[in-house]
């Protein structure tokens, strides 16, 4: 299969004309009523049609017994049948000349031998027929550029530059939710299921391709082309980050990944070393894939090892120190020009080094910017608070709060112009800072998160956060090579 | 030093009669204003007074030039003037008879031989006329049990069984305001500061003896009377589990700490094996110090190793089956019995084992309860919502909402009448259940939330926090050995 054949029969799933749902039901909470109801809400411009072998009418819709009745062209099926009806469900689509479809139905493969059996005779209709189709056992996907959606519980997904593929259809829409949380836009979610036709690999080359699409994130149990997977990661990651989860690391986790989605994992050691060869991004947690997603959007990739940290807690500034030691990070001394600037702004408290700790004042982002500055690091880790000019705003206790509206808004005003000084600062020095401050990161109010969050600086929840992101960024880095190439994977997305 | 002549001097520290702030100001934001406006706050049936020698008035009380010219008698003093007037005002404390004091002030040991001279000047001069103190360098106490306070940037304090003491002021009241969110209750809060006088070992001394502490916290950066330390815990882990955050474990977070606490960490090695043969529960972040300790008010020990997982993502029951594996747990089969009931009440789509994933369908407390009666089974972990039977009222999607108020009111209740029943099997079968909701562990609102909080039923944002919860548990149950001990301990608690 030629990469344009795929690249057409993908576009034409990701977009289609003419929509079938094939098990369409008028029972609230029921996947065809959920699926029904979610194609419906990303209508327009395309036909929806209802399939169902008994009831006259869904929704509202003339409900057809089969969708060979459909009496207009149908390009694209979802089927949400009970697993032994899906075969049948299958040869109508072949009938009716169906392109691509996806299979919501569970009970195949991942529940034993007569699934098994069962899904490999969908997977023979389909092939034989020509259909190219996501699943079983999925969500589908959701196409933002597109306006489709086949995945029932998701919030409105924004447009953006970030391909999510998930192996898991929850623990792809946890990490699609706390993107959307945290401000980042997809080009693509797709639920990959049990893969008995597409595979995680078709997808990967596919968005590999993809014009909307700069990063790739990715969930993976099992990897059904291992060495494809490996081909296509070592060409994509020189120009666009993968940044991959890996669950089915242990013994009893790769058994319950079998019977989930009927993934076959690998050797752990062996896939992580192979991941490294190929520049492949990989966490451990599912928030951490928006993390680091976030970082690859908002920030340059740091160009060594050597951090400095600012912080307005002792106990965390030692947390963060302990933290970056451990992911392989040196916090060298303070250069003598900022140790002076330190001294001129400071009580005789401060730590008087690396880490800087004001020891009872707050920090301020006079402190962060000479340090940002300074030629000694490569990164900067400020903790708590990055409200620090006016200081109060987001995070202050409630007696520190501004005594008046206009003092509010002039400490508002003070602190997005020393958040866009930062920034500034930051793309000059080609050096990332992370803000870390605690329960802060879900603060959605106000000018001053919207700001953080459009410019995709996050906020982490602790110094270990912080460091494992910059620990999976300077990887990345060192993979990428020399300076320029690296900033040039950093600079493609700051212009857009 | 006997026991008796510690606790007589620490009883009056922790509730004293005659308070004076020294370097009370009038200025805003400056710790002599904070901590006097903190003083007064909790002021009932004790004299406040402002020491400040310039100003005539502080905060509308008369202020003296000296605590020697406070009319009535002194038994305790926070001191918050600079550095170098500590030793005079500390003197003018002997002169006065003060009994014992908090000194705020830093810039001493924690910046350097200058500091280190006059903070041995402190700690002598409080030697030779019988004060003790906490810090400096530090925020003090809390009291709540007497309603006393001088650490002033904390919420109220409810009082409770849980006692937490600190090298950290900043990381210490991270910990207590985690703790106040998840329904934790304090019989103490200490900011130990760089312990000149009063160490850490001595706040573990006292509180190992004290009737309101069953639980006792602590955040450390180094130790200064080690052997003592693990003396004390030896005898008092018996009793009262103590749960240690120790910081400082790489060589740049030693350093760190050196210049934060004063502290001098040793090889954390050794300490880590020290702590384990004393039944000291070390944890290795700031919440999961309160996660632990709500564990240990709210569940029954486990007593082995092996546990049943019950998941609504299939995705998230292989991350909770990696993550416990890591942690040393096992995931033996289902009984016969309990595969019988969950083939009765799921779709053959269900995992058909261990993890329990019902596939597509939501987890309910129905699956729940035989499970927890699978005698083949030391602990639960439920993953995806403890709102299983009515489902919705606290973590589903807007669309799944009850129709009607009415309907949500019977939903809470069915909802409250399940956690009750399974509250009754945890402790009928003493096997702990744990809750991985995401972020549903911040909801505040609502009877099921509040039930939840009261009964000290943590709900864990992932997998992997639930596994290194139930991880530190066993751990402690294997250590304090037969059943009955550990179980003793549980009950002690639950009879609060």
């Amino acid at each position: 299969m030629s990469n344009m054949r795929l690249k057409e029969q993908l576009d034409n799933l990701f977009n289609p004309k003419a929509v079938a749902v094939i098990g369409a039901s008028n029972t609230f909470g029921k996947w065809g009523y959920n699926v029904l109801n979610r194609a419906l809400s990303h209508k327009q411009g395309r036909q929806v049609y209802a399939v169902n072998n008994k009831e006259p009418e869904v929704m509202g819709l003339k409900a057809y017994r089969s969708v060979v009745e459909v009496p207009g062209p149908v390009d694209f099926a979802v089927i949400t049948v009970p697993f032994q009806d899906v075969p049948a469900a299958m040869e109508d689509c072949v009938t009716k000349g169906v392109r691509s479809a996806v299979v919501i139905s569970g009970g195949l493969a991942e529940t034993g031998e007569e699934g098994a059996r069962v899904e490999r005779h969908i997977a023979e209709i389909a092939r034989r027929g020509g259909i190219r189709f996501i699943g079983p056992n999925c969500l589908g996907y959701c196409n933002p550029y597109a306006n489709f959606c086949t995945a029932p519980f998701l919030p409105p997904v924004e447009t953006g530059r970030v391909a999510l593929i998930s192996q898991s259809g929850n623990s792809g829409q946890s990490i699609l939710d706390y993107g959307l949380q945290m401000g980042v836009g997809f080009s693509k979610f797709i639920s990959s299921g049990n893969e008995a036709d597409l595979r995680f690999e078709d997808y990967l080359e596919y968005l590999g391709q993809d014009e909307n699409t700069d990063i790739i994130l990715g969930y993976v149990e099992g990897l059904r082309e291992g060495r494809r997977f490996l081909e296509l990661a070592r060409e994509i990651t020189r120009k666009k980050p993968i940044v991959i989860i890996k669950v089915g690391r242990t013994d009893v986790g790769t058994r319950a990944a079998r019977s989930h989605s009927s993934a076959l994992a690998g050797s752990d050691v062996v896939l992580d070393a192979a991941f490294k060869q190929c520049g492949v991004i990989r966490v451990n947690k599912l928030h951490e894939v928006v993390d680091v997603a976030v970082s690859l959007l908002g920030q340059p990739l740091p160009q060594g090892r050597r951090v400095g940290v600012l912080s307005m807690s002792g106990g965390m500034a030692v947390i963060a120190a302990d933290a970056l030691r451990k992911e392989g990070f040196e916090l060298p001394p303070l250069s003598p020009a900022t140790m002076e600037k330190l001294n001129s702004m400071m009580s005789r408290r401060w730590s008087g080094g690396n880490p800087v700790d004001p020891a009872g004042d707050f920090v301020s982002y006079q402190a962060l910017w000479p340090m940002i500055e300074d030629g000694g690091f490569d990164a900067i880790v400020v903790i708590g608070g990055v409200a620090m000019t006016s200081g109060y705003a987001t995070w202050a206790p409630a007696t520190m709060k501004p005594a008046t509206e206009e003092v509010g808004r002039l400490m508002e005003e003070a602190e997005l112009d020393a958040i866009k000084t930062t920034i500034d600062l930051m793309n000059k020095h080609h050096k990332p800072v992370l803000f870390t401050v605690g329960s802060a990161r879900f603060e959605t109010e106000g000018k001053v998160p919207l700001k953080l969050r459009e410019s995709h600086l996050n906020l982490y929840p602790d110094p270990e956060e912080s460091a494992k992101v910059l620990g999976r960024l300077v990887r990345y880095s060192e993979y990428l090579g020399p300076r320029t190439s690296s900033l040039q994977v950093a600079e493609k997305w700051r212009a857009k």
